[in-house]
């Protein structure tokens, strides 16, 4: 059974943060959530003894120092960023000892709290990790749970989330902003009405808005760079066998059989 | 009205060829109908005044100069393949006076005839060219709106057509292909699981066999391969500047203008 909490904190009320708020009243009625925005003080979320961080990437890493003094030493700390390593490494170094590092995967191309659902993290993986507390990870493990997710505890540090991540989504993210990009200077947006159902579901997640993923990039940019180099030069060698069958034909089958695992 | 036909010759029974048939049907009930497969002499076709070829490009290539020997030279000759320019110049080479290039814009991931729907065609646009015989193109322009189809008839020889399928529909499908191989050789199938609906649907078209694409990339090739050495330019690029935030923001805002008009 899950742990009976009394009060939440949520810093960062969008997608995700309020998704948390929705979610945790659905389970505990009644129950106390402060949400902190960007403006508010970091104080205004009082002696919650469960915090969630659902901002970005790098407001997350800002927040950790000063949040050092505010919580209580038995606090659990949650956050829910695209990314782990920096963040882990952050919380260590602002001495958070019930800090717990998470990923929910949910959400969507479209951000904001109007998205926000109570069964958003519904059988969704839900990455928690600190291997360096163990205590804090099997309440965060209740807590998650709670919420609807299945909890997926790591046993590092946040690297192999990241390296993960950087693949299944943040190469996705940036393929299909850079072919969007590529289609519309090529022929003008005039054009785009010619585009089947191929072009529109491959170029989905271009609607996501820069704010969430500048710090996404940024703190993931050792894992993502080489598939980003190693996806160029493969566009690039293909672009010059295009006159050879057998080339195409290998290149075409490779990709159903990877798909076909999807 | 559209002209009544009494007959209808189509060379490839898959997909296209076999949705033809069934919307034809739909129009003309009772409608005599010859499928001509790839093993069957090219004679079976008999005397149809309608002759679809709805095969891949090499194919209607390699077809074209031995129909010039069995189709009357009143028959309306239209192929249903993915470029144009190229089964333009072999048709004029062939000498059949009342061919027309066309390009139903319709289809999907999976071929065959299993697939096959009457309604395929409906709404969709329909492309259509040959500016030496504007008298097959107006009868072209009958049959297919006969079928359900939007006819969009082309001023040139396909050059233009090739061009925008380039962009809208052969980039994409070469950049799924890609995407879909680059993450499996990173982290393998066995992760996958960890994928969101983001990677599947920016490799939906992943699962698209190889058998028609072969000829469609190199039959357009000299339009195709500029555009993915661009695209291949600017995943690297980015993957040099993941951490300046004002160029991943600007990458971004880019790609959200450009897909707000698709």
């Amino acid at each position: 059974m899950p742990e009976t909490i009394a009060r939440l904190a949520i810093v960062g009320p969008g997608l995700i943060g309020t998704s948390v708020s929705l979610a945790a009243r659905r389970r505990w009625p009644g129950l106390d959530v402060r949400l902190v925005d960007r403006a508010d003080p970091i104080e205004t979320m009082g002696d919650a003894p469960v915090v969630v961080l659902a901002a970005p990437v790098d407001a997350i890493i800002g927040i950790l120092p000063r949040l050092a003094r505010v919580v209580s030493p038995q606090a659990l700390v949650l956050d829910t960023g695209s990314t782990k390593h920096a963040i882990m490494m952050a919380a260590a170094a602002a001495g958070i000892p019930q800090f717990v590092g998470g990923h929910p995967m949910a959400g969507g191309a479209t951000s904001g709290p109007g998205e926000a659902r109570a069964d958003l993290f519904d059988g969704q993986p839900w990455f928690l990790t600190n291997p360096d507390a163990p205590d804090a990870v099997h309440r965060a493990v209740k807590f998650v749970e709670a919420l609807g997710a299945h909890a997926v505890v790591l046993s590092d540090h946040g690297q192999e989330h990241d390296r993960l991540m950087a693949a299944v989504s943040h190469l996705p993210q940036v393929t299909a902003n850079a072919l969007m990009i590529a289609v519309v200077r090529a022929v003008g947006t005039d054009n785009l009405h010619w585009a089947g159902n191929g072009l529109r579901d491959t170029t989905r997640l271009a609607a996501s808005g820069a704010a969430m993923w500048e710090s996404v990039l940024a703190s993931n940019s050792r894992e993502l760079k080489p598939l980003l180099k190693t996806l160029a030069a493969d566009l690039s060698a293909l672009a010059d066998g295009l006159d050879d069958r057998d080339l195409v034909r290998r290149f075409f089958e490779e990709a159903v059989r990877a798909k076909s695992c999807l």
